[in-house]
């Protein structure tokens, strides 16, 4: 067990939260940078009602906590936190989009192309994408720009046809075939479309902390456990959840064929493997006896959330 | 006036288009890389659809002439310019959509949204500019990771908000509003929606030779004057352009409403403009003696193009 009360966590997310939207508000400013002709107000608008629409912030309270491990402060990490923020952003954003989930609303308020339009939509998912990449190269991610290239390497990985891109594109051929799909199937589209950044937010804490290739292996494990186990998580919600606590329609993965955990898995199947999930995420963190404990916290969370 | 001829500057032109149509195909290959969890055939197929169009490959050819100017090989700019060719690919996929320019062709083959549908086509460009900046972060880019960075971080910023996705926003604002847009507002949104990019072509290969600051300023003002020729060459050709050779309508911006150099400053008035650009851009390459001699024919290529 954890020695930090889900209060204490509860409190610690919530702050991490808060700095990473007034950062992220930094970002979005309409401040110019140096070599840059223009921001476009309406673009930035759009950019803003889909980066700063509050929620957890999850991915970067876990690139946050993960660099805390080897030392890195939240400032420091903060950059790096940001732009994955923005990829993670950028995903909702074109997710929504009519062509793809056709989703209205988004954390209780309009989705972003009905707040303003389609078209706008889709640049301002394009331009908060091309904005993570802009933050994760700058010096102040970090000062070694050895350090810096392979971050940005990674989140491009994750983001893109290998990851969260392909994994969205298997998800969108899934729809309706659900008798089709396996759990294999199912386990590596979720890999690719959930799992990529959560395991990226914790593989990038140990980048950032210059950790050795035994500490960054056991992040990667942590990270790819809490990737499964926070899908897991989601699929039981859409079955068990409430819908008003969560801000959005349950029994929606079933109404659209879509095979998931629970189909495959069965509910009392999908809670065993949450716990073996979560015992793989916590065995992952051992080498590093009490200085885990947020991140063990953090798991526990992911398994446990009601919304 | 140059000292190539307009034969040569073609066949040259030509053979690039094929070195660069041949390692994006190895790039779009479906050989999964190191620690890739797969890739999706169908988004695949879409990205090798939107990127295997086959065209003049404008942005590589001067990316690849600029780093040719200061010693680099064209294999060792290659991934690079596929970087950059990767982010124009995306913007003409985006472009193309239904909410955006809805266009049913490109290059008289069906537009990415026709030959597979909407969401494909929204998430082959997403992977298509990630799959930019995985290439342009790989060790081949440039053997210094702040090298790689430095073009990483351009790269990032003339596609983002103040650059391409920008100069699109202010484009689709401006639609039927020609009479409210002045010379100064065409002139911006075009530097930022066309110029970036021909710009990041013309800096990066300086950036990729490690050119001195006096030479980077040097190509990096051929790159502006080359933006803003190209982009008036094409608003010529939409007035006095031959559909057939085009290989598109002409018309199209007085027909949409769209203020351009045409409507602002007169057939004559833009070509002078023309004139003035492309003596601005020989003036930049002037130190580089007849070293640069291809660089002068592409903008002469430019000012004068056909299709």
């Amino acid at each position: 067990m954890t020695a930090i009360s889900a209060e204490d966590f509860a409190a610690r997310l919530e702050r991490c939260a808060r700095a990473v939207e007034n950062a992220l508000q930094d970002a979005l400013s309409d401040q110019p940078c140096a070599n840059e002709i223009a921001r476009p107000e309406r673009l930035l608008n759009a950019m803003r009602h889909a980066g700063l629409a509050g929620g957890k912030r999850l991915r970067p309270f876990l690139l946050i906590e993960s660099a805390a491990l080897f030392g890195v402060t939240q400032q420091a990490a903060m950059p790096a936190a940001l732009a994955l923020e923005c990829v993670h952003c950028y995903s909702l954003a074109h997710d929504d989009l009519p062509a793809m989930d056709n989703a209205d609303t988004r954390r209780g308020r309009p989705a972003l192309h009905k707040a303003f339009d389609e078209a706008t939509a889709i640049l301002a998912g394009d331009a908060l994408l091309t904005l993570a990449f802009d933050l994760i190269t700058r010096d102040e991610t970090h000062p070694d720009p050895a350090v810096r290239i392979a971050l940005t390497r990674a989140l491009a990985r994750m983001a893109g046809i290998g990851g969260m891109a392909g994994g969205q594109m298997l998800d969108l051929e899934g729809e309706g075939r659900f008798g089709d799909v396996t759990k294999p199937d199912v386990a590596r589209l979720q890999q690719m479309k959930t799992g990529a950044l959560l395991r990226f937010a914790c593989i990038s804490g140990a980048m950032l902390g210059q950790a050795d290739k035994a500490a960054q292996d056991a992040l990667d494990i942590y990270g790819r456990a809490l990737g499964e186990a926070f899908q897991i998580a989601d699929d039981l919600l859409d079955v068990e959840g409430d819908a008003a606590m969560l801000g959005k329609q349950t029994g929606q993965d079933a109404a659209m064929g879509k095979a998931t955990f629970i189909t495959l898995l069965g509910i009392d199947g999908a809670r065993n493997r949450l716990r073996e999930l979560l015992d793989q995420a916590n065995a992952a963190l051992t080498p590093f006896g009490a200085r885990a404990d947020v991140l063990r916290a953090t798991a526990q969370f992911i398994a446990a959330r009601k919304n």
